[in-house]
């Protein structure tokens, strides 16, 4: 196993660095004393592992060497760290594990630990003292797949106590290597809503979040994400594995036969389980990375399905080098932008300024490639945040609000 | 890191058997096609770890050495398991982790590995061609613990459907080193409950299952289960770690500040948040080990709340030593059965034959002094299941017709 380090930060314990100041993690099991985090964002790490020969910490891009104590503690301090959810790994002999005291969270196939930094004066994704939605964990029958599917839908504050009130629905999907839960369980997207439906700042709304792997009847299921060990990850230049998990998607069954399930299975089934409206006009999708780019291959082959669009980290022009011409893509659906923009009432960008050179300019360059066009787009750049989790709450907080207004 | 050995069975990898007809656990992540359960119910586990010195699997009671092929995978295959969840870990020099291809569950206080292995002929936990119905995921704030707290309401397959309809419920608890999330995750409490109401046998009911920790503010919150290392479990007689783990609570604040919690904030929160039959006839109590447990202190410190009454390996009793005085017990209120029978309409204990002797003979031993005072009860032996999940969804199985009804 090989970790591709970009930064020669290998300070194993940071003696200058007292953990004296340093807090729990609120990514911890309860009650879990390690990972820390100081006051300056660094991470603190302890694990026991007394027979163990080397042990190394991966987190934000680098990686750490551990020190063992005469208790057989081994420890150690990163760097500070961007604000935001990371994925990291323990090493111990070589084999990437989880570490006790985190929770879990699945991103590249597998479960994974993960640390939630702070950031200075941001709230909007925990919870605060306004109305809460439930989020609910709903069961549904693929005949498209041959199996048992499972959905996360959230409703909004108010749901249960208005039941003559009909909702538009947000359908939100996670990127390749996570799965449904990714936008609750790292995304706080239930606290991200919760908080603007009570600020007045966006609609109260559905949020439906899929299995955004779809495989037919027949088909092999492939595992295109697991991997025994973190990977140098193609998505995020070989500069942060496993601290940016996803990965695109490698199966080229996924979007097609996951698009036959939404249009055909899933949407049907909310509308008719839930009080949506169910018609375009109220009617979103959007997603991260891989899900992004399942939300243009869907909404732009059923635009009488949706109205508003929205590419976080990834969108219409794939990862690829492959030349994005908006005449010919998406069967020229692009071609007609005064019609196109009176018919979409919202095409929706975002990235982060510190994603790997390869995602950025793709998403950059199929902003530009859309304006040039003519086609009306909002772009959304986040601020010093990789291919992460904080990026995407970000987008989510500043797109949500411009949905069924 | 200790495991307790309690069986003779290391045979590494068994050569004797193929792994041709296996097929991947139902409990893996999606994709993996390890750990296997054979048709004879042997699990085969496999991991890469080329720069291991030693690596062994922690599953079913019993410890197996694992063997390095040429690529630097470690395989081994267990003994026949029982039917049922089983957690396990692997040992990769001498440090306890998560096996790559399996889900993680909250277990001992931390994510674990697990693995369901089938039982012929029982499918009542598995989803099926009947309505479901939707667990949500709800969070309120508690004023007693000062903090936000989460729980899980399951509503019943037409709840949305049938909005003048109001329900009975059930609140069901874990147990200790568990959370909110075992009922569902390891205990599919949902896919019981829509198969026994589809089936006519269950009244339709909401199920809450609650945190069973809780802290008032200011209290230092204690980490009484978790460990860097499978423990060899008081609860199990040191026979099972890390199969079986929940622990009994150490804690003496753990029950009665989640008395207080449960029945100052989460009913009342249930009742004007859910369509509930707010009164005692239709508001029922059960938990497993430590939520068994809590369940009895509780329910019968609170008789105007509560009608029916279960306990899952876990009752009235404790698990220890001290003798239970059916006189004095709980403000003497099994005092006069007569008027306790007619008062509290079912009193239902479970326990698995194959758990601890010392667990076993507790719930026995109240069973008997229940009955000895002539309280009416509901006893349930689980023919062959220790102290795991496969008996508690056994007994939600047998508990839940019972209700309500």
């Amino acid at each position: 196993m090989k970790f591709v380090l970009s930064l020669a930060i290998l300070c194993g314990v940071c003696l200058g660095q007292s953990a004296d100041d340093a807090s729990p993690a609120t990514s911890n099991v309860m009650g879990a004393q390690y990972p820390r985090i100081t006051s300056d964002l660094r991470a603190v790490f302890r694990l026991r592992a007394p027979d163990a020969q080397k042990v190394e910490v991966n987190v934000g891009g680098a990686k750490y060497e551990m020190t063992k104590d005469a208790d057989g503690f081994w420890a150690a301090t990163s760097a500070p760290l961007v604000p935001g959810f990371h994925y990291y790994a323990i090493s111990v002999d070589g084999v990437s594990i989880n570490d006790p005291g985190s929770e879990t969270y699945f991103g590249v196939g597998r479960e994974y630990s993960g640390i939630e930094v702070p950031e200075k004066g941001a709230d909007f994704y925990f919870p605060k003292d306004v109305p809460h939605g439930d989020v609910r964990e709903h069961w549904y029958y693929s005949k498209v797949t041959g199996s048992w599917r499972r959905c996360y839908v959230y409703t909004p504050p108010g749901y249960d106590n208005s039941p003559k009130t009909r909702y538009p629905v947000l359908y939100l999907q996670h990127g390749a290597g996570e799965d449904e839960r990714g936008w609750i369980a790292q995304g706080h997207a239930n606290f991200i809503l919760d908080n603007l439906i009570g600020q007045g700042k966006a609609k109260p709304m559905i949020i439906v979040m899929d299995h955004g792997y779809a495989f037919r009847s027949g088909e092999t299921v492939q595992q295109p994400f697991a991997s025994p060990a973190p990977v140098s990850s193609p998505l995020t230049g070989g500069t942060a594995a496993p601290s940016a998990a996803p990965r695109p998607p490698s199966n080229p069954f996924t979007t097609a036969t996951f698009e036959e399930v939404m249009v055909s299975e899933v949407i049907p089934m909310i509308d008719a389980t839930y009080r949506t409206i169910p018609d375009r006009d109220h009617r979103a999708m959007a997603g991260l990375s891989m899900g992004g780019m399942q939300t243009f291959q869907i909404t732009l082959h059923h635009l009488d399905t949706f109205s508003y669009i929205g590419g976080f980290s990834g969108a219409g022009g794939g990862f690829g080098n492959t030349p994005f011409d908006v005449h010919t893509a998406f069967n020229g659906v692009l071609n007609d932008s005064a019609a196109f923009n009176k018919r979409v009432k919202l095409v929706w960008l975002g990235i982060g300024t510190a994603e790997p050179e390869r995602m950025y300019k793709s998403v950059h360059s199929f902003h530009e490639a859309l304006e040039k066009a003519g086609i009306a787009t909002v772009y959304y750049e986040s601020p010093g945040t990789a291919h992460e989790w904080q990026t995407w709450r970000r987008d989510l907080n500043e797109f949500a609000p411009r949905l069924f207004q």
